[in-house]
């Protein structure tokens, strides 16, 4: 890991994008996306996704020109379609049109189909809450675990996002459904480390914490097993409903995970109630700690003190993928 | 274990509940609950609860001639108050006026402070469905579980409710927060069985299968360990954001589970796509199962075969609680 500032890691992905084709304000939006989420320390949907990224632009599968458009307007319900542009962009039109919406008429919700990764979930409900509103949004996603009952893949992860301001730092949960994303369990697995609890069952049905073993037969456990199964299940049914757009099924029917639906709503009220929020965060953090020293943290609070770090020492970038992406650059 | 008519334990419930002086409507809107939470085998929340409800009645935690009413109108987002009302009808009324509101507007939210404990979250969402609309529904709670990192209970239950029409049955999730309630813990611990997973620390801070411990040193799970642990506590920052209610924190300094807060929303499109949504549970359900022979459910499955059975056998219901509930009808 080395540091670099913010802006020569955001500059360099603005050129790549435009290289890509993409028009100039939307490459500088993504660019600051990518940015954004290494600074916060989402490296997995930062930097190191870039050069995904990259390839599903040069094969098609996310289209840089394209605009989202509106399908169906109810009330202060719309439907979207991405028509297969960049996730983050086609996610921040539509956080933007919930916030509008909920600033006009109390809540709004915009759903989107046949649109793309959205990277970090977390950078909408931060979107909202910067302007004041409750942000809640969620999106589907390739299958990456059984259902309860079940071995094959047959759920995404489907992220949950749910973001209330605070003039302190805003309370920002992003959750996905998988005790474990792959990605952290090939962190475990490169350092030779086991999972800190169970992260999905072995060849046997077993338990474990192996996550090579996980990776390999792809028998990631949902949060809270059957819970976590159900919520994400339902997520999914939630996204079809609104959207009419591809569900996990469809999706990973295609093995590469483009076109997918998403959810977006905002709230708004004058008045959010902060002394009483301060309560909350003030009584949970004043509990016993299980470790000594220990510290019970806030939904969105590691987020933060990666960024306050990051401003001030350079975002942390792996040299290797840095390198390879400043090599994009022509 | 006796099955009764349905009609016979709604009756029993209305009499005792018009004893109490409730207004005759009301008095058979919650009896109704009480007797349909026992018939779709949610025990704990039906006749097995209905002496607790009768105590909160006659302590005067629960007002039974309280009616809600409105405190601010945001457009489509409302704000009321239950004025300490029995939870059932509070939450009947308001998830009634969110789905009025999506009727008109495509979404409509509706948050409550000061009401009381609505039973089965899961009613809520069947309510919304059987109007045709998405049901999105939660409540903050006593504290039963500490929160990650912590060993005193600090969050409560919060149970989130997703419901989403479906003309063979809608698909309903309702999930509380901990991987076990009390109620479920105790069961076991009667029966003299471990859990099926872990469920919570022992006093060593080890997780354990181990009912009896975990209800003696109050360090319930949250589903997905941290991330259970951070749905909970957002969940109860926006109820009290939302709401302008009481906290988990302020509901436990009083050591009774009252005037707590609670939100609905409602979604409404002409069309919810009920193809997409077949095709879910038909994937779903395809996939190959982890034990021979067994079964992949979805979210509402159990709770509707529940009902059959019960319509066409009785609901089933314990013979001394039955005996009691009985012997309250003066």
């Amino acid at each position: 890991m080395i540091r670099i500032p913010f802006a020569q890691l955001e500059q360099t992905f603005t050129k790549v994008l435009l290289q890509l084709n993409f028009p100039e304000k939307r490459a500088a939006l993504c660019a600051h996306i990518f940015a954004a989420n290494s600074r916060d320390g989402v490296h997995s949907h930062g930097l190191n996704r870039f050069p995904v990224f990259v390839q599903y632009v040069k094969d098609g599968l996310v289209r840089p020109d394209a605009e989202p458009a509106l399908l169906e307007k109810n009330g202060c319900l719309e439907t979207w379609t991405g028509n297969l542009g960049p996730g983050m962009y086609n996610a921040t039109v539509c956080m933007q049109r919930a916030i509008e919406l909920a600033k006009e008429n109390g809540i709004g919700c915009v759903t989107i189909q046949n649109t793309n990764h959205w990277m970090r979930g977390g950078t909408y409900g931060w979107q909202a809450a910067n302007a004041g509103c409750i942000g809640i949004c969620f999106t589907n996603a390739i299958a990456g675990m059984p259902a309860w009952g079940g071995i094959t893949p047959a759920l995404g992860n489907n992220p949950l996002v749910i973001a209330v301001p605070r003039p302190q730092g805003h309370v920002v949960l992003d959750m996905a459904m998988s005790q474990f994303s792959y990605g952290k369990m090939q962190e475990h697995e490169l350092k030779k480390e086991v999972l800190p609890v169970v992260g999905g069952y072995d060849d046997n049905g077993r338990l474990t914490t192996d996550p090579a073993v996980i990776r390999h037969n792809k028998r990631a456990l949902p949060i809270g097993f059957w819970k976590g199964s159900g919520l994400a299940m339902v997520l999914d049914v939630l996204l079809v409903a609104l959207s009419g757009g591809r569900s996990t099924a469809q999706i990973t029917a295609d093995k590469k995970e483009f076109g997918v639906s998403q959810c977006f709503i905002s709230l708004y009220k004058p008045d959010l109630h902060a002394a009483l929020i301060e309560a909350i965060l003030q009584y949970t953090r004043n509990g016993a700690s299980a470790v000594a020293g220990g510290r019970i943290s806030y939904p969105g609070e590691n987020t933060l003190r990666n960024r306050l770090q990051s401003e001030q020492e350079g975002v942390a970038v792996n040299e290797e993928m840095w390198a390879q992406v400043q090599g994009m650059v022509v």
